[in-house]
């Protein structure tokens, strides 16, 4: 017989036990946290194989798929149900075309970008217009400089990086990527608090000093 | 008494006991992981009651401590022992201040910069250099893009946003300040990298075609 020591010490084992299994259990199964950086330059490649999958491409390019334009392709080729793009200034051709191939998939794409920038030489804001994709810009004097991205509400991907030429191929640049909760809000938040203030329906082309008109 | 299987089932409790309670004081003890996002732009404040505790100021500028400008200092101002700049643009004189503060107070300051800004209208290199802070610039082609900072090794502040009272003030900027390990590891290593490129032993003044003389 055990003692009435032993059963409360028993008990108090299997309440133990229980404890430690629930915890185990949260430790072993809890999500690894995505974090990625991925810096710049990279060289030129082909990038075919990652927006045309399935054709085959002879081009001079390295037809690699490692490098950080890969990396990022992949990451904003995940969506599934949205994007959100904060860029200051995008010309560039394949991260244009995989915006595309997204919206062409029923991808939700909504692009805010700078109004001094967006007619640049090279932008390809004027090709995701053309098809389908809606775009707001700044109307308020200082940049949106903001370079950020925001796929499926779950991944942030934030940096130095405009989406150009010169930054993916030339300059030194980075780009953290993270699904951390608290950073995708703070960014959902602030694009949303963007795309309201952008809205062309609040557009106003004559302001007046006085708006009470006295 | 208790019998021999009460006896195997007390040491395994025992052990499970054990292995609840560190478990559970890890749970309980693990740091919450810095996450902060800061937005932009912010309005003007006055920023002496952080550069210079306990003074007095009189200046007709809010004297708010709160904002993201005065967490950005705040953070930088952490910096016990090294702080590592690498800043495309410098010209924000709070910003240099506080630099300048870690300097005296003897905090390792290296900074690297842009070889085509840092001579740029209102820039703090200068400034940062008369004071003995070592600088570095890119010498290759392609800006030095970077916006990032690195405190005591430990934390990381990237983002969109150049150290400029433009940015400060005027811009849409975001700035990610995160102390996990795999994004700290990565910017430091970046760092170091340009660090040791940028070496001005390694200056090249009058480069040749052909390295061989040939």
């Amino acid at each position: 017989m055990v003692s009435a020591v032993s059963w409360r010490q028993l008990g108090l084992a299997a309440v133990a036990v229980s404890l430690g299994l629930e915890l185990m259990y949260r430790f072993v199964r809890r999500r690894r946290p995505l974090r990625e950086v991925l810096f710049f330059p990279t060289p030129l490649i082909c990038t075919e194989a990652l927006l045309s999958p399935g054709t085959c491409c002879s081009c001079p390019l390295p037809h690699r798929t490692d490098g950080a334009l890969s990396q990022l392709l992949r990451r904003l080729l995940q969506a599934q149900h949205t994007l959100e793009l904060c860029i200051f200034t995008f010309s560039s051709p394949p991260l244009a075309r995989a915006v595309l191939l997204l919206h062409e998939r029923g991808v939700r794409v909504r692009v805010i970008t700078d109004s001094d920038y967006m007619a640049a030489s090279g932008s390809q804001i004027g090709a995701l217009r053309k098809a389908g994709v809606v775009v707001r810009h700044s109307q308020s004097s200082g940049f949106m400089h903001h370079k950020f991205a925001v796929v499926d509400r779950s991944i942030v991907i934030t940096g130095s990086m405009n989406w150009t030429m010169q930054a993916i191929q030339t300059n030194r640049e980075n780009l953290l990527i993270t699904d951390d909760g608290v950073c995708v809000q703070a960014y959902m938040e602030e694009f949303q608090r963007l795309w309201e203030e952008f809205d062309p329906a609040g557009y106003c082309f004559f302001p007046e000093e006085d708006q009470n008109g006295s």
